[in-house]
């Protein structure tokens, strides 16, 4: 274990950090808010632990294996997470600092939870602030410095690998480097688009920003106490469409601006988000069109609560928790697909369900003629055993994790059944509201202080898939031993 | 495809059926009981049935293949059900054949979930009868069938592994017919020690044999409105221990018969399904000490409830679903690992949930030391590649299949989500009780018929461990092609 390396490379991340910082203190500057001081503070505190880990550390020329990748990853957002939420508690705009390290979690992570019970108080800073970290923990906080540094040491594929979702992961050109930054300019294009269409909808351009930030991290923060429910139907409809474009992995992107066009077309991934998303709609607009005056409206909000649960994003126009058993199942399953590998939903992810069914379609041909090889293929290729096993053992520990913080919540807060067990959906698959109490109109400040402290590690647990957090954190990747 | 071997083969178990028969014909004789001539009727058409299919099918030396013991074994459960259903409907005790149809398939796959609101309504006979078909189909029915027939196919290896559940299956002896024997004498000797113990505490020699047949098959089918509440201390002690033993691996029984008792101290699965459960029993406790009026009390309801949950029986002997979240949430968690695989317990299995986080900690090497060969051992020995991955894929497919039948019933029948969430465990893992609507004291005649017989069906999946079943279904199952 390459310790001096971990910790230089997280002290990069810290001072990446801070210069992010400056731009909601530029933000709480131009609307005049006292808030600016707390993120002047943590601008500094930021920077000082960043530097101070830079030269302890090493970061360069260094040869970064996979248990030193999940470590940096892991600690990098532990660290990014902690110095985030002091400008919520510094400002006394979230007071108990547990509270606005869920709030800041649930940002970088692109969850959505709040505990907030009333958004409109916030200031103009802290809601940029919110809606920023998830624009940053979207694409990833490493990725982006990948991006943006020089020197970044060898191998840097595990931090990738990481950091980004999914069960495959591959550069899309030879060096992680311009990897990096093409997603990041795909990212930075779509976000601006967005804003453009949103101020074209007569949305204030604060509020435009703010909410094309969280629906590119796929993360759920909006401005308002209702969501996007106040805004016109045009506004609803555009970030409906951004939402579900965001949950797009961002390899497609890229190959359809490089007119490789017969790939996309061929994408069994693609084409199963999109069958799913539209199954969705029609099933709940059949299930719930009693309910709204007319069959677009239904349409309009069926589509706004698929694309915001399959995506993971967590904006709402309606209040979904009323809705029948059946809707409310259907989002719920919605909730643990997710959306696409390699975009910037959470959630368990298209792709591995495609690979999972395809697996089990095999084992089933396995059993009925036990002396035949099977082989699993996925967008054209064969997949390595070493994938689909990677897959299977994903979805068993994923289930482990989702009914263990299911026990814990539960034991440390006597809600009912559907708000426990939605509650962890929520946090885990990175969406942001559940149903009962933390339903869309809900908040999650009902829980105690040791349920939002599970509910926040299992946030991380959900954007960094799982594995990174627990190797980082046994007792054998820490040993001597190299 | 053999069909004439499939058809000969089911057509001996409908003849075993109409021979099951006569033990309640000759209860409902015993009470002078009117439902004696709808048992006569059954017996009859199950005799002509039975005999037609031998007639027209061919059974004696026959190479039974994994794809025919799949179906053979589907076509068996299935006749068996439709039949064993006619006595209630034609007795007039349940009208609606669609609920004579769920009480049987619950009673043959050891659900023990039921339609009935009024039970002590129901004749001796009947409820006699309800309670074999858990006895029955708890060790299973053709397992049965081999052990008491001369003429068995060969390879009928492939008929026991698609009725005994567990991801690996063995012969405890050499001949597949004397496995079956040795199982079904522990069997009966197990049940008739049981029935001795409980007519000790003074209960009824009905009651002691119904009660013994729903423990030993842990089906949960009992003779009361209120299970086994009103029982004293005593039996209701006997009965946790008796669940707990049926939900033990029965080789185990065979190896101590045998005098081999260091695999069984050594055994992983055993040391987990125990640890598992006290761990639950000292963890409700803790919770509910306060709704009980002593801690031995507390003790002994959360002893019960946990052993009935965990071995899939469902008698209860307090309405727990009054519990606080964190005792419900347990008795969920233990409801999707139930007991050990070759018990006639159902749900996920502890076999399964062991090999699973084997696997977990061995892929978790994986990423941390790519480059190095991970081996996972149980029991001793090495597994195969092939059995670690068919546990894997029975997780996805159980998934998949627990999150379409929620679906499905949520269509039909708006409960909330705690109701059906949990009625699809309680059928699907065999268990009986649910939650909500139907808890311990609730009953499954609220759902209508098409979420019935979805219910029915999911049931008849966890019995027979999902695979047999749709691979019995698939078109490619049927094609000439042999």
């Amino acid at each position: 274990m390459n310790r001096k390396m971990v910790f230089g490379t997280a002290g990069k991340i810290v001072c990446a950090e801070a210069l992010i910082l400056i731009i909601p203190l530029i933000v709480s500057l131009i609307y005049n808010e006292k808030c600016a001081t707390s993120f002047l503070i943590t601008i500094a505190i930021s920077a000082i632990v960043g530097a101070a880990l830079v030269f302890f550390g090493k970061t360069e020329n260094e040869v970064i294996y996979a248990k030193e990748g999940f470590l940096t990853v892991s600690l990098s957002w532990i660290l990014l997470s902690l110095i985030g939420a002091l400008p919520f508690t510094i400002s006394g705009e979230i007071p108990n600092y547990v509270d606005a390290v869920f709030e800041t979690v649930s940002g970088f992570t692109t969850t959505g939870a709040s505990i907030l019970t009333n958004i409109e108080a916030m200031s103009k800073g802290m809601l940029f602030w919110r809606s920023l970290t998830h624009w940053v923990g979207g694409m990833g906080v490493l990725v982006f410095v990948m991006a943006i540094l020089p020197n970044v040491s060898k191998r840097s594929i595990h931090i990738m690998r990481a950091e980004v979702p999914g069960p495959v992961k591959g550069k899309l050109v030879p060096k992680m480097r311009d990897t990096a930054k093409i997603l990041y300019l795909i990212y930075i294009a779509l976000t601006v688009i967005e804003i453009i269409f949103l101020l074209a909808g007569k949305m204030s351009l604060f509020d435009s920003i703010v909410h094309a930030l969280g629906t590119a991290g796929t993360g759920g923060f909006g401005a308002k106490a209702d969501s996007i429910g106040s805004y016109s139907d045009y506004l609803q409809w555009v970030i409906t469409i951004f939402m579900l474009l965001f949950g797009i992995n961002f390899n497609v992107y890229y190959l359809l601006l490089t007119r490789h066009f017969k790939p996309v077309f061929k994408s069994s991934e693609l084409w199963t988000y999109i069958g799913v998303a539209v199954f969705a709609v029609v099933a709940i607009t059949f299930n719930i069109h009693h309910m709204y005056e007319s069959i677009p409206e239904t349409i309009k909000q069926a589509s706004f609560q698929v694309a915001s649960i399959m995506t993971t994003t967590g904006y709402s126009t309606t209040d979904f928790n009323l809705w029948p058993t059946f809707a409310k199942a259907i989002l719920f399953a919605l909730s643990l697909i997710g959306a696409c590998a390699g975009s910037t939903a959470g959630g368990f992810k298209v792709t591995r369900v495609v690979i999972l069914f395809k697996k089990i379609r095999s084992e089933m041909k396995r059993l009925a003629h036990p002396r035949t090889v099977k082989v699993v293929n996925f967008e054209g290729k064969r997949l390595e055993e070493s994938t689909t096993t990677g897959v299977t053992v994903y979805l068993a520990i994923y289930i482990v994790c989702y009914v263990a913080v299911f026990l814990a919540i539960s034991f440390f807060d006597n809600f009912d059944f559907e708000t426990n067990f939605t509650a962890v959906s929520a946090c885990f698959n990175n969406i942001g509201p559940g149903l009962g109490k933390v339903g869309p109109m809900g908040s999650f400040d009902c829980y105690s202080i040791a349920s939002k402290i599970i509910l926040t590690i299992s946030m991380l647990l959900g954007r960094l898939e799982i594995f990174p957090l627990i190797i980082a954190f046994m007792p054998a990747t820490w040993s001597k031993v190299k």
